[in-house]
């Protein structure tokens, strides 16, 4: 089975023998630090690199098991039997998580550029104030779509306008294969709204290191939630990820990382455009998924006839999707595996229902 | 100030070189697993060296960042807005998370040999059935207080009889300075009850690695949680605490570690025996804690003072304990220390209130 399902980096991302070492020096280091019971906001240095890339104080600065706790943490506390806006396709997970607490997700319109302001505008007009706006504007997970800089500068402002706050979890826009990088809508917003990210894209997700740049307040909330369902966040993975930073690996390896994902990206779009030229794709210039639009055809039986033919993916309903939208993950497949994937999805297509 | 509070090992029990060298050459050897995402259920070597050592399938075993998260887990499960329970005192911080979660909490009467089986037997025979029964039978947290041999067969007996989840939570049994390793509840109920227990204590703390032996429904059940909340556990401290046991380290560790805070306990015995005889305490052959009863004494009044005096420790009350009460941790404080602290203690309840 060629799986377009995972999104999850290629192993030779994974940059094992630096990982190694920097857990040793971290360890001969600072060990006993490390090795303790430690604070629940995360590794001290760690914070300090990460409030310095952000340019805020470090008492804004959560990090914790992976960027999926916080977002729990962050959902527990203001999300219980409240309102949420989010994208409409967004990431599954989060979804999941809100609907167990009980929120009521209310999904937007979003279209090539990302999500539509005036949608997003509505919404803020209407009704209760959502408890928290959830957005991934760069390379989204599931539709590898941008949010264009005009409407970040739009959601900015209002997020100010309504002091609501937003979210934006943004893991993967510095896996960029081309074009120019825009401004975060937290770097838009002058450090107002909250941001959270991960190393999980970036170095390795093993690692399981998350942070969010929070309002102070907000932050030593959830380290309370977090010091009562932990303690304290891993260290040692914390360290390691800091003494790799520290090293100056942090950059290299992003090119690494960055041309050995393009490359898979390029042999999925170019085995789209030759095999399957009718259906529409969304085109990213970064991150691990594309979103295609079957045009009618449902991609739940669609996916039952894939696997079938020995090739797998997401269907879009998973993501409060359309019938007939699917996620493909380019991110962990060869791009041998591409082309055959995506001939076996060619082939499960062109049966007649 | 001298803390007595801090239930954390004294940083010379911390084995940092050996873990340097550990977490280098796990790495090395299995870092793409280590570094990709993985199991929810935790590292598969580790998996089975722990279902090893406790004569059970690897499927029943379910390890977590520290065991505090996997409480938290379970209690997420079971306990929301049921009737659970635990001794009396018990362990502040399952009360906390009980208590967040809705759980009705019954504390069952303890006395110097730990929980008294009748009363358990009446809580079984009256009332809702408990989500389950959470006991701590060995050096317990906050008492120092183990369980009976004969005890812990009736323990089992009515767990079986009644069919009753008992959660046995075991982090401090190997830390023992004399006499004769009592067998755990879980072997005694032929490992029918749920067992827990963490590397905090005879390896690190800050590694966060705590695991749980589960009736195998209940394991995957938590194991669907523990993927919607961290996708999967941090790795690399679990391959690391792996690497340190598969070399025969863990063993010679425990006789390091227990032998210094076995002179700690010693210490804070000796202390209390000299400057306080007036008070009761409980005299542990392991662990962390010991318990004092001040016969009469309100231990939140006398907490003020012996700050006032430069001392620490936790009142008995935040363990649901009576007023007259405390727990003095001996695990993390220097010998000279505690010397010194008992001599504030002692001198803050000579003071008249």
């Amino acid at each position: 089975m060629i799986s377009f399902a995972r999104g999850i980096p290629a192993p030779e991302c994974l940059p094992v023998d630096e990982l190694a070492d920097c857990a040793r020096v971290a360890l001969e280091r600072d060990g006993k630090t490390i090795l303790s019971y430690g604070a629940s906001s995360g590794y001290g240095p760690l914070r300090e690199w990460l409030a310095a890339r952000h340019d805020v104080d470090p008492a804004r600065i959560f990090i914790t098991n992976g960027s999926l706790q916080g977002f729990v943490f962050l959902a527990q506390r203001l999300a219980v039997g409240k309102r949420v806006l989010v994208e409409r396709p967004t990431y599954d997970r989060p979804l999941k998580i809100l609907r167990e607490l009980g929120a009521r997700i209310e999904g937007l319109h979003c279209d090539d550029e990302g999500l539509d302001p005036d949608a997003l505008e509505a919404a803020l007009k209407s009704g209760e104030k959502p408890a928290f706006v959830y957005l991934i504007p760069t390379f989204q997970n599931p539709s590898g779509r941008t949010l264009s800089e005009e409407r970040r500068r739009r959601i900015a402002e209002l997020a100010r306008e309504h002091e609501v706050l937003v979210l934006e979890d943004d893991p993967y826009s510095l896996v960029r294969f081309e074009g120019e990088a825009l401004p975060s809508v937290f770097e838009l917003s002058g450090g107002e709204i909250a941001y959270s990210s991960s190393f999980s894209k970036t170095i390795a997700p093993g690692l399981r290191v998350g942070w969010f740049v929070l309002p102070e307040p907000l932050e030593r909330e959830l380290e309370l939630t977090a010091n009562g369902t932990y303690i304290g966040p891993v260290l040692l993975g914390q360290a390691a990820a800091h003494e790799f930073v520290s090293r100056g690996l942090f950059e290299p390896n992003l090119e690494r990382v960055r041309e050995l994902i393009g490359k898979r990206r390029d042999a999925m779009i170019a085995a789209l455009d030759r095999e399957l030229p009718e259906i529409r794709i969304t085109r990213p210039e970064g991150g691990y998924f594309l979103w295609a639009e079957l045009g009618g055809v449902d991609a739940t039986e669609l996916l039952a006839r894939a696997e079938a033919a020995g090739v797998t993916f997401v269907k879009g309903t998973d993501f409060d999707g359309e019938p007939d939208t699917l996620r493909l993950a380019y991110s962990f497949v060869s791009v041998d595996e591409i082309a055959e994937g995506v001939s076996r999805l060619a082939a499960a297509l062109a049966v007649p229902v």
